[in-house]
C-alpha cells in the first residue's frame, strides 16, 4: 500500500484509490467514488484549516488536486491534471477538463461542464447547465493588479466556446453562445450569440439550424441529452418550448 | 524499488524507468525506452479492454498519460504532464509539447511535432510533418454540444502557429500556414496562407521571405531539418522543390 | 519516509518536503524552503549535467518540474504543475502560475509574476515587477520552424493581459500595458497601452482611470502593494511619480 490516507478523513463505501495518493485530514468522500493516482485530495491553502467534502460517485483522475474548503455535489468528475482550489460551492454533475484551473471562491451550478485548460477565475458564478469549452477563461480583475475583483455571472445553459474570454463582472444571459474566440465585454442578454475581438451581438440563437436542415440547434437542451440524469432529461423534454427568437 | 509495473506488460530491452512509475496490463513498450517519473501507462478509460502499442526509443517525460488502445510508432517523445487518450494511431517520430491533450480516435501521421498546450480533438486527421506550436486547437463539433464530430484534416507539412483554432471539419493544405492568433473557418488551400479571427487568406506561402533575404521560408523542409532522420533529410534534399507561387 | 533525496544535494535548514518528491543531484535549497507532493527539483535534460540553485523561502507547489542548470533567487512560488527549464537566471520573488511552462535560456528580473498556463519562451528577456496573466505567450521563431530564435523583451512594470500573445523579437516597454487577447506584432513604447488582433496602439496608459474616479490606474506601483517586500513599496512610495501621459 503506497497511498497516504489520513486517518482523520472519512471514506465512504466502496471507494476505490489508484497509486500514490495523498488524501490529508477532515476531507469526506462519499460512496462509490474513485480517486486515481497521484492526487492530492484536501490540500491545505497554507492560510487556515478547512474541511472539505465530496459527494457519492466522484471520479477524480489522475494528477488532480482539490483543495481544503468546498463542498462538491455528486458526481463530479475530473479530468487529469485539473486543479480545484478553496472555498468553492460546487453541485452535482460538475465536470473539469484536463488541465482546468477552478479558482476558489466561487459558485458553480448542477451539471456544469468544462474543456481541457479552462480557468474560472475568482468570485466568478456560473449557474446550471453551463458548458465552458476548451481554454476558456472568466477573468476578474478591473484593472489588474488590484484588489477591485469582480468575477462574471454566466446564467443557465450559456455555452462558452472554445478559447473565449469572459471579462471581468460580464454577464452572460441564459441559453446564450460566447462563440468560439470571442472576447467578451459587453454583457450577453438571454438567447442571444456573440462573436469576435472585441464581441460583436450578432442576434438571437434561434439563427443556428442544425446543419442541412430547418431545425433550431438551440437551447440545446431540447436536442442533447448524453450525460445528464433521467430527472432532469424527462423535465426538459415535458417543458414548453422557449421562445428564444428575442432576448 | 517504487515503481508499480503490471506483470502483463511487455517491456523491451534496455527500458529505463524514473520513480513511482504505473505501468499498467497489456502495456507493450519498445527498446531503449525511457519512462519517466509519475507517468502511467496504459491507463484505462473504464469502458473497455485494450492493449498499448509503444515503438522504440519512446521518451515519455515526467506526469504523462497514456491511455490503452492506441499503436504509437518509435521515437514518441512527449513533454511533462502529457495526456494521450486511447484508440490512436500515431506514426514514427511523434512529439507532444508540455501540457498537451491528444484527445482520441485520432490519426496521427510520421513527425508530426506539438508545442506545449496544444489540443487535439477527437477525430481529427494530421499527415506528415506537420507542426502544430503553443496552444493551438483542433475542435470538432459543429453546433455544441452535439453528438456531430467532424475532426479537422491536416495535411502535410502544414504549420499551425501560436494560439489559432481550427473549426470542425476544416482542411488545412498541404505547406500552408495558418499564423498566429488565427481562427480558421475556411478551408485553406494547398501553399497558403490564413490569418486573423476570422481568417482571412492572405495569399501563397511564397510571400514570405527569410528575413533580410529573397530566399523562401517556405516550404521549410528544404531549409529546416533539425530532429529529422537522415533518410527523410535526404529525400527533401533531393526532390524538386514544389512550385507554391499558387495553389 | 517516501521522497527521493540525491544525497549529493544540498539542503537548506528548516526545508519540509511533501510525499513522494525527488531531488537530483547539485540542488542547493535554500533555508525555509517548501519542495510539495510529487516535485521534480534538479530533473536533467540529459544532455548535460548542471547544478540548480534555489534561494530561500522557496514554496514549490505540487507535481512542478523544476530543470537543473538554473540560478533562482529568494522567494520562488510556483503553482501546481508547473515546469522551469534549464539554464534560467531569474531574480527573486519570481511566482509562476499553475501549469506554467518557463523556457530555458531567459533572464528573469526581480518579482515578476504569472497567471495559470502561461509560457514564456527561451530567449526571452522580462525585467523586473512584470505581470504576464493567464495564458499569455512569449514565442520566439521568426519563421517557424527555424533557428533563427529571437526572444521578446518586456520592460519594468508591464502588464500582458490575458490571453496575449507577444510575437518574436518585440519590445514592450516600461509601464506599458498589452490589453486581454492581443497579439503584439509591434514594438509597444514605454506607457502605452495596445488591444487587439492584431495590436493597435490606442494611447497611453494614463488614459485608464480607477473606475468611478479621476485617478489614475497606472502605474500601478502607485496603488497596489500587495505580495511586495516593504523596502520596494517605500521606493515606490517615496518616488516622484512618472509622467506618463505620454511616451
Amino acid at each position: 500500500m503506497n497511498n497516504i490516507i489520513s486517518s482523520k478523513a472519512k471514506i465512504g463505501n466502496n471507494v476505490r484509490f489508484g497509486n500514490f495518493v495523498t488524501v490529508y485530514d477532515d476531507v469526506e468522500i462519499g460512496d462509490n467514488s474513485t480517486i486515481e493516482s497521484y492526487c492530492e485530495i484536501g490540500y491545505s491553502n497554507g492560510r487556515e484549516k478547512m474541511s472539505l467534502t465530496i459527494g457519492d460517485n466522484a471520479k477524480i483522475r489522475s494528477h488532480s488536486i482539490i483543495y481544503q474548503g468546498s463542498v462538491i455535489g455528486n458526481n463530479l468528475m475530473t479530468g487529469h491534471h485539473v486543479v480545484i482550489r478553496e472555498n468553492m460551492q460546487i453541485g452535482d454533475g460538475f465536470q473539469a477538463g484536463v488541465g482546468s484551473v477552478i479558482m476558489g471562491e466561487t459558485v458553480i451550478g448542477n451539471y456544469v461542464k468544462t474543456g481541457s485548460m479552462v480557468e474560472i477565475g475568482q468570485f466568478s458564478k456560473i449557474g446550471n447547465y453551463v458548458w465552458i469549452y476548451l481554454n476558456s477563461y472568466l477573468i476578474n480583475d478591473l484593472y489588474p493588479p488590484s484588489d477591485t475583483i469582480i468575477g462574471p455571472e454566466i446564467s443557465d445553459y450559456a455555452i462558452l466556446g472554445t478559447a473565449c474570454i469572459i471579462m471581468p463582472g460580464v454577464k452572460v444571459g441564459r441559453n446564450s453562445i460566447v462563440a468560439a474566440g470571442c472576447v467578451l465585454k459587453d454583457n450577453l442578454p438571454d438567447n442571444q450569440i456573440a462573436v469576435g475581438n472585441p464581441n460583436r451581438i450578432i442576434g438571437p440563437i434561434s439563427k443556428i439550424k442544425i446543419p442541412g436542415t430547418d431545425q433550431d440547434a438551440y437551447p440545446w437542451r431540447y436536442r442533447f441529452h448524453r450525460g445528464y440524469p433521467a430527472d432532469v432529461v424527462d423535465v426538459w423534454m415535458k417543458e414548453e418550448h422557449e421562445d428564444v427568437s428575442k432576448s
